[in-house]
């Protein structure tokens, strides 16, 4: 399995936390967003949007969700809620992530860690949706370990990424005002395989 | 199997369609959002972000994507294919529809069905995101009937709602000037269940 992206960027960062949770074998092929690896003309075949990461396991496969939900399968499913509702209920989490954690999220990530000024009404707009987001999560969490439960699963990876750059951003008091958010966001951030992924 | 939501709503449609796919018996109970039925604190305790849809089957579950694959999972995974390769296609052009597709076509569906004007600016960078995602549908058309092949699956559904409403605007002759994307469409728009999910 050859995985085309950069340990930097927040997408590559969950194909890359999935891969060493199920401890599936892989190559990095290090592109370089410095130089625009991911717009070339070579990466545009596999990955027609020219953005990372791209998976090859003897067919092409891109979109960091889809990966980490291959991967998993792939691995036995450690991942995965075997029960219907758990397993709906993961979809659930990661759908929220997609649209109403991580748009918010990203617009901190942005300003302070990618350097690509956001206006002051942007930020403002992004905190509050930031703030519902995190109530949400952590009602959810009052009585969990992780997002489902006692089972760690992919849709604690899919938060990942963007918690650990939002931490170097304003929106980290706003996270951490929220305990339960805080308290799972300790758990998954000292997990092996993300200090792998990130490399600490 | 109860659903909250109305056949106008974009993310209601997603599970209307995946219920009338799979023949699914359900009730819908109706939220009128003029009214602002989706913010009651009655919806707000079965989908704490005020939106439409929310499902009722015994536990409650939210975002409509999560929904249409819970759907198909109960009723036998008709819509999903059973290849892994094949599946994790499926999961990607989900994907795309969410992060690539739909926001684009969302500035236009805004700006003409739902009368929230957006700038010039906004539907031009709309317009460009639109053709770069339906240059990437076609190609993937082209040898196809479906997103998949020959199966109807949810990644095709995931995408009704937005070209429904996307023929009623200004992005339908951007859409149409791809021709595997418009007879798919054809093709997706002519199946008894979409027709009944908006009542045509």
């Amino acid at each position: 399995m050859k995985l085309f992206g950069n340990s930097m960027s927040t997408c590559t960062r969950k194909a890359l936390f999935t891969l060493h949770e199920t401890a599936t074998p892989f190559e990095l092929v290090v592109l370089d967003f410095m130089k625009g690896d991911h717009k070339s003309p070579e990466h545009l075949t596999r990955q027609p949007f020219g953005q990372m990461p791209a998976l090859d396991d003897g067919f092409m496969l891109y979109e960091s969700r889809a990966m980490a939900r291959y991967i998993d399968d792939k691995a036995g499913r450690k991942l995965t809620p075997t029960d219907p509702q758990h397993w709906a209920l993961m979809e659930q989490w990661i759908s929220v992530e997609t649209s109403n954690f991580t748009p918010h999220a990203m617009k901190f990530i942005y300003q302070s860690v990618f350097k690509r000024e956001q206006t002051p009404e942007t930020l403002a707009k992004a905190g509050e949706g930031l703030d519902v987001a995190c109530s949400v999560l952590d009602k959810n969490l009052a009585d969990k370990t992780y997002l489902l439960g006692d089972q760690f699963t992919l849709a604690d990876i899919m938060y990942a990424p963007y918690l650990e750059y939002g931490m170097l951003t304003d929106a980290k008091d706003r996270i951490l005002a929220h305990a339960n958010v805080a308290a799972w966001w300790n758990r998954v951030s000292e997990r092996p395989a993300w200090k792998k992924t990130v490399g600490r």
